[in-house]
């Protein structure tokens, strides 16, 4: 069993978004904005005869990796260690798809480019229901705007240049599934609403801006979630929630500010091969 | 004089292009591969009444950076930290130009994207004649394989997820203006060879051979590059011409091993604000 490479996938909380089905799951996506996490996935691949996945070495299974590994034609023993909260809206299981392509794509006949795993990680995350932004989020990084829905060649992502520290807490899961699957009419217009603000404006203060009141709108935010965002705001600070999930981040130092035992990072860099 | 923003910008070297003019700045460029580097620039920006450029600490004039500046219609004392050499293909000007951009542009009123910044650095880098793909492969990272020419939104960029050390030695500079707008036929002609090879078979040996080939075909090989390349060669190792500079690059210990006194790095992501 030969040792193959490694990824690193940087986590990815989404502010924002509308949805956009269609029947190409390439095409299928969503528009919207969030920030590449510094906290994210460590992907390797091994090949292997039998398909495996390991997260924080534990046996698990995600509908995500296994249709990257079926769209590869190929079967390899993955391994992901991450140290952010699972299915908490950190993007942990498009990181695993993601780094799964950017990996175990090493044991195919076939040598591929950074756009064709991108296009075949969001394929497979769109598929399997479980986000539909994150991967291309991943893949470009920093503050990432996502212009028009699908993987490459059809998504269009710019970014925010501005470069913060990022707090976050999680109090634990909202089924993402459901909600992206559901009916997505009023979260929708939510999210265009909020696009089309950041882009007259592309600042990261908007973007916290637009994705609270997104929240509000898509009726989203929880009890709890909107507590959390108005001790933020008590204490000056600037926080929103994670979608989707029971999470929060924040600019700066706004939870620890408000009294919060959280995490911090920074924004990264797009996903890429070690 | 508030003291701004910091941003960091790769190297990058060229391995193979073409050129393609156009009327606007913006869709002029070229096609081609490279590699970005994580030796780079670091860029800085202090709003100034009194417009002024430092590189290394000496005051230089840079067309790009000018260019730039006049774009976002601001002056700012922009200050440039490297230690690459200058002027010998491993795309300085363009760095300091998307590092201008990429920080200057906190000093107007004006929020801006990064790829509307991308935009605007890639547009002065070329109406400066100093270059025509580096700034576009500088904020992509990695080993951008630039498919279509020309800045945000017109050009199309995709890259070789391979990530290896890179090494590399300078000999001198070579005229980057004088050969972009020269004939440029014969070279554009074995860079489109070297592209079409390289999308068939993307890895990073393919894009080595396919930059080597180009270099004899483009009749840019100077004698003592050619001595160099074919040294690492004769050791086992893999290297090619920086375009445009009298600079070879390696991968692995290429230069080291065939007992070259080289500098190393690795393969960065792309340009970012700190």
């Amino acid at each position: 069993m030969a040792r193959g490479p490694e990824a690193f996938v940087p986590g990815h909380v989404t502010g924002f978004f509308s949805t956009h089905p269609a029947n190409d799951a390439v095409r299928a996506g969503s528009r919207g904005a969030g920030v590449a996490l510094s906290d994210g996935v460590t992907v390797s691949a091994s090949d292997g005869e039998q398909r495996s996945l390991t997260l924080n070495g534990e046996t698990v299974s995600m509908a995500a990796v296994d249709g990257v590994l079926d769209r590869l034609g190929v079967d390899a023993r993955i391994e992901a260690e991450t140290s952010l909260p699972i299915s908490a809206g950190f993007g942990v299981s498009g990181a695993c798809a993601l780094g799964t392509a950017l990996t175990a794509s090493a044991f195919t006949g076939t040598n591929r480019t950074e756009r064709e795993l991108v296009a075949i990680a969001h394929a497979a995350e769109v598929d399997a229901g479980t986000g539909l932004g994150d991967v291309v989020g991943q893949a470009y990084g920093g503050v990432p705007i996502r212009l028009e829905p699908g993987g490459p060649p059809h998504g269009t992502v710019d970014g925010l240049i501005e470069r913060r520290r990022i707090e976050y807490v999680s109090f634990g899961e909202l089924d993402t599934a459901e909600i992206i699957t559901g009916d997505t009419d009023v979260l929708s217009r939510a999210g265009e609403q909020a696009l089309e603000r950041l882009r007259e404006n592309p600042t990261i203060e908007r973007f916290m801006d637009q994705s609270r009141q997104f929240a509000r709108e898509a009726e989203l935010l929880t009890a709890q979630i909107d507590s959390v965002i108005e001790r933020v705001e008590d204490a000056g600070g600037t926080a929103t929630m994670a979608m989707l999930g029971e999470s929060v981040f924040a600019l700066d130092d706004g939870l620890t500010a408000a009294g919060f035992d959280a995490r911090h990072c920074s924004i990264a860099t797009g996903a890429h091969r070690r």
